[in-house]
């Protein structure tokens, strides 16, 4: 049987899910849609054959919904998520879990008590065959302990709706959740430094930003942020070890001569890149409904990043390059 | 509703398809396993919950069996395919086709009896990410026309049963067909150049070879072969065109520095090469029988690469480097 | 006519260069040798047929002297140079031009006193291929304006007598002038960041460590420093301009494939990734003595690469990761 | 002592290397030069301070001329040489050696007659750092024995004055000799292969070119010649071994991320790729003249050359992919 699959708010990332599901993953279907827009649920029900529901409780509720899914704006997620966890249905949220710490905690208090694994944030980095193989070599020991980690999270443009605090909510806080996942430990503390402005940036917007990192055990982590590099999608990760590096490669499948050089291309966009990681991440998180059990990134995840991120926004927010404290609360048993 | 799919001789690669349909594909459902082996054909069929049927026509005219998949011994093919065709269900052939020219002639014969397309010949390289993007490129006139393609295909260690001819009929043959498929022509001739020999090839073992055609159009292709390597298994293809190059890259997901070198690694074997080729593969297969179309690779592709193994396997029983005409039927209409 | 060249305390580095100028160099010829080891002197002048003089003083003011080599220890350089000065001959100077800001500082006065450009330091990165390169692909303006650098100096051991501050003053005093080389500017301040420590340095080592460099226009510079990485001497330089990247390459003349992957070997050690620099940055050297005027880098560049290297160094003794200002003295017009 | 070097026939190349002697190198000095036309001739000498000479004899001849470069046009070459041999003066001669095998019979002739060796043919690939460690690499006996080595060489566009053989008398000459150096025995048989032709070429040029050559040993050689592949000057050369495969890299300083992708550029032209190698070459020559013998490439190395490039004008101009014996005559002691 498929996993019967409602989903909140089906803006961008949220159609692209559903042409997922609905055209190359196994066992899972879209069933209900709703969405702030009657409308706009409507017209993206009616191909699939999926019901439209006046608000996200009804949609929870509807007895043919096994599980739900979230993509809705991110001030909205801890509503829809909590009811789905009070109704017992497992809720795979799309990132940030909430905008807020607060919200977060909110949400791990909602899934503790009703004393079982119900979400699942879509931090799907995890999922790209680059990062797994990253974290197996960190794993076997080849190259002794992580020591640093240079990361890079570039898009050519933003439009002038991208504000300055999401350099690091929007855009870092991927690498944020996958960093604590390669190395496995919390982040301590986060710094922000501003290099000279690139004059292709909106005048708001502080780009590039370097954000700096530190783990539990002193790794140290940059990530270079630049949302207006005109040139693509550009992702790096390099895993500096006692022993030797290992980094992401920019996984093209051909390399081209011209008169312009040899090489390859980038990535256009996030899709692009990420296309394989995303339809892992799905696959895996309904096969994890189907059997009863999820296993991808938690609330706590998305609460812990959630955390960092408020760290490194006060640093951007502050006066030179202050370091701050990421003040996490005792991690509950219950996601050990 | 799934396509319930039935196998017939699951030996390596058979088994590998089930655990793809079963695990990692949408809409189909392996229901029926048979083999020259019953006990075999059991334990396939035990963990998946399939029938065992005694043998190939009792399989293929089962009721809940909805198309049919050939994996077993090249020499058994056609038997199968053609008692699959005659019951009209789609069949999904393993490379070859069939051993012989004649033998794929049998099979075409069939086909266009039954006035529809049912077969497809398992030249998974068709679906590999590299593959399509050099075909895309040449589509575009990016490049000009091509007017040479270099090949590799390497196997790090062959065994005592690997024969002389096998670097053509076993090997070469995806070379073969995936060169038709990128140039949208037929081969018209085939020499085989023999190097220096490898001491690491047992003795009875030309090893390696260079394979050389040429098309229609005259575009000259070669395929180095070479099955003991020691290394790794590589595979590259280079399109020399008028206006630049494109190959295929290493698609490597990372890159280590360590003592040895900065670099990425190579490939242990096909499945780990091409393992999302084969899945594309499958899951087109399976949506194509779902859709009452099939669009594959054909019985004609089956057949044509028969014939260039053919006229290479002469060259390579010559003396010398002499080439051999391709010779071809006319391409019946039913396969334009 | 050659030059004549006088060497003060050739030890590794002054008898490689001895062996280049002798060797495959133009124009010059080394005369004379001095050193506090006389026997020493003695063994390195005989082979190429050149006098030994008891002391510096004696060397520079020999007749057939035409320009000096500064090659001893660090805290000599002064006295050497100065006196070089004041014979009116030109000097070479290997890195550091010396150890303290108010050493450089008398060089420079007795320079200017002098009248006229006497002094080279040995900063041979500016002569490599790569850094050119970049260079000039700045000063066309292809990437706009540069805003983040990031580079990479490693290497595989450090022996027990490679103390603290020497990850700065020894080893990152190369990227610290070749960033000023490449950006034009000065560079304002200094951070060290340090990471998780390698188990592979002696204890009193904290390796490997970050420094982070900030230019007047606010290029944000980071040097990850690692001297103990057990895998070769690795080099790198990015940087991020407003519209792309340059980087250099590993500059490697071939690629391998082994079954430990596809890649390019990493350098043993300096002579080995910078011979080709050296032997361009002693050759201009020799060429612009013979011109008459000195143009490689100044006793300014020793001098703000000094006091930059005061700035980290407090920085890495410091608790925590504070910047500390560089405070250079205003820039005399003499080296403008 | 420099050596003095008198140029006959200074043409692009020529000048080139006067360039390089006079500016570069060390130990050589060009003192004379002559000309077929005494008003170039004139206007090459004069910046440089040398002597013009009615011809060749008197060029030779002249007491202050201890050694004689030869790049003149080819068939004017033999009576240089001979006449430089008979003299008993050192002569480099720019490849090829004579356009035909006669020719350099008689050249070996004179020099077996003179007693030593003489004279160096210009073959500079041999200078090439990613030669020479492909070389080292063979010979330490890393790959096991070469079996099969690749070869491109492609340039962006040829002249109308370019004519068809020149793919191979005035391009391929230096793979065949540098297969020959690589490899250290002799080329038998020669064989070209006619792939589509690029509509880029003038129509009187069959372009490109598949050149497959044959060892003693028997291993086979491919050089792919494209001469108006619109985009560069790219030169490969992969050896394939028993255990491993060798390749030139493109031996680029930097790589470059823009919006066409992340890579390096394509040489524009042979002085851009080889400089480094020219320069070798010439300054091993200069000390090979001033140590009293010569060791680089031979007249039998010029001679085998030349009878290679034979026979590959013959398969060229026969009907299909004919294979032509390479019959040189047997080598004299003398170049052992």
């Amino acid at each position: 049987m498929s996993v019967r699959i409602g989903i909140i708010g089906p803006g961008g990332i949220g159609r692209a899910h559903i042409a997922r599901i609905s055209d190359r993953l196994a066992r899972g279907r879209v069933v209900a849609v709703t969405d702030i827009d009657p409308a706009h649920a409507q017209r993206v029900a009616e191909p699939i054959g999926a019901a439209v529901y006046p608000d996200d409780a009804a949609l929870i509720d509807a007895d043919d919904v096994d599980a739900v899914m979230v993509t809705s704006f991110g001030p909205a997620h801890e509503g829809s998520v909590v009811r789905a966890i009070e109704a017992g249905k497992p809720v795979f949220c799309e990132k940030p879990l909430a905008p807020t710490a607060a919200e977060c905690l909110r949400i791990m208090d909602a899934e503790q008590r009703g004393g079982r694994r119900l979400v699942q944030v879509g931090f799907m980095r995890r999922y790209d065959a680059g990062y797994r193989e990253i974290k197996a070599t960190l794993e076997r020991g080849e190259l002794g302990a992580a020591l640093i980690v240079h990361n890079r999270h570039h898009n050519p443009h933003s439009p002038q709706t991208y504000l300055e605090g999401m350099s690091i909510t929007d855009t870092a806080i991927h690498e944020i959740d996958v960093m604590r996942f390669l190395l496995g430990e919390e982040i301590v503390s986060a710094r922000v430094d501003k290099p000279k402005r690139t004059t292709s940036a909106f005048a708001h917007l502080s780009d590039p930003l370097m954000l700096v990192l530190r783990t539990a055990s002193d790794v140290l982590i940059d990530v270079e942020i630049f949302v207006n590099n005109t040139y693509g999608y550009d992702i790096k990760c390099e895993v500096v070890g006692e022993r030797g590096l290992i980094a992401l490669s920019d996984q093209n499948a051909t390399v081209r001569t011209s008169p312009t050089g040899r090489g390859n291309r980038i990535a256009a966009d996030y899709n692009e890149r990420f296309e394989a990681a995303f339809e892992t991440e799905l696959q895996e998180w309904i096969d994890s409904v189907q059997a009863g059990e999820i296993v991808g990134p938690t609330s706590w995840d998305g609460y812990a990043a959630a955390v960092v991120c408020d760290a490194g926004v006060r640093s951007l927010r502050a006066h030179g390059s202050q370091e701050f404290t990421v003040d996490l609360i005792e991690k509950p048993a219950f996601y050990a």
